[in-house]
């Protein structure tokens, strides 16, 4: 295959929104796995791999998330069939002896340097959220990526010690009568130079 | 469509690998365009979209940036039609009258507090630079991204100000002559909690 199909783009990019509303459509542990199965296969740095996940699947689970959630984002948590907590170990290093055999002094720079680690760590956890969501559109769900919620109390919830979250999505089907129009984008120009 | 084929995950994620050699053959600016007009449209926190790229896609501009990578990769950039800085702009906010105008008051946070916008410029440029590596692969591209170069020196080259790079991704067509086998990665119940 040398490249997508338009349809897929579509699919991926052009039709594709952040959802707001979703769909009483539910969403099951194994399409959880396949999502993750893909995503996991992303570039990271040195394939550290940093990004941790919690699936918030049950009612139980949901009703500790949604009170940590802003005002705005706490119905679409509620309404979603899944939300996901993509969160980064600081200590990821930890595991590249597993996960970049090759090179056994991989780890020492992070571990002699907490703020490299962490940048790393909260870097290539963002990639992995991107590839997460992208591969959520390629299976055929939808996201809504938010940013607003109580960090530190989703960290003392859901997390502990080393690993914090980065940012929240909800996963599902949704509902287009919940959109709003697309906002624009920057063009090339002012985004981009080519030399 | 309802989900990617099989082809489709593989070009995307199942065959698709970080390279570190290149084929002889080059890659238009009107490639960079149709993979900008991709990248953009990649979901970002209140639409702030921080990335800010560099295409070094001239000789003369390639000779600026091989100095500055790390020894391992100067021999990557050498070869690659063209490598992509992603930088992040820490005063995107600057931008949101146009990028989020339904609510004028979006950019006072971040104006008021410079390490949330540069917390949430590294984040959701990073969000971007895994769009931009997906809309490559999706569109017949191969990604080498590399985080080993001498950023201050990339930011006195290239960029000034509030403009600052994250990573640097080599895009052209791999040689698949150059890669090693593939790393594992860490299995779900190792990254993921399912609640």
């Amino acid at each position: 295959m040398p490249r997508l199909d338009d349809a897929a783009l579509d699919l991926l990019f052009r039709s594709a929104r952040s959802h707001n509303a979703w769909l009483d459509k539910p969403v099951s542990a194994a399409q959880l796995h396949e999502l993750y199965e893909l995503m996991k296969l992303g570039p990271t740095s040195s394939n550290g791999s940093p990004a941790r996940l919690v699936f918030v699947h049950s009612a139980a689970a949901k009703a500790r998330l949604v009170p940590l959630m802003a005002p705005g984002n706490q119905a679409k948590v509620q309404a979603a069939p899944v939300s996901v907590l993509i969160a980064y170990d600081k200590r990821f290093h930890e595991r590249l002896p597993q996960l970049f055999p090759h090179n056994p002094d991989a780890a020492a720079p992070f571990a002699a340097n907490p703020a490299l680690a962490e940048a790393t760590a909260f870097r290539n956890s963002s990639l992995q959220g991107a590839y997460l969501m992208l591969a959520a559109r390629a299976l055929g769900l939808d996201c809504g990526p938010m940013s607003g919620f109580d960090a530190a109390g989703v960290n003392r919830e859901f997390f502990g010690g080393e690993v914090v979250v980065n940012f929240i999505c909800c996963l599902g089907y949704g509902d287009a009568a919940g959109l709003f129009p697309r906002h624009p984008r920057l063009d090339f120009d002012t985004a981009c130079q080519l030399l």
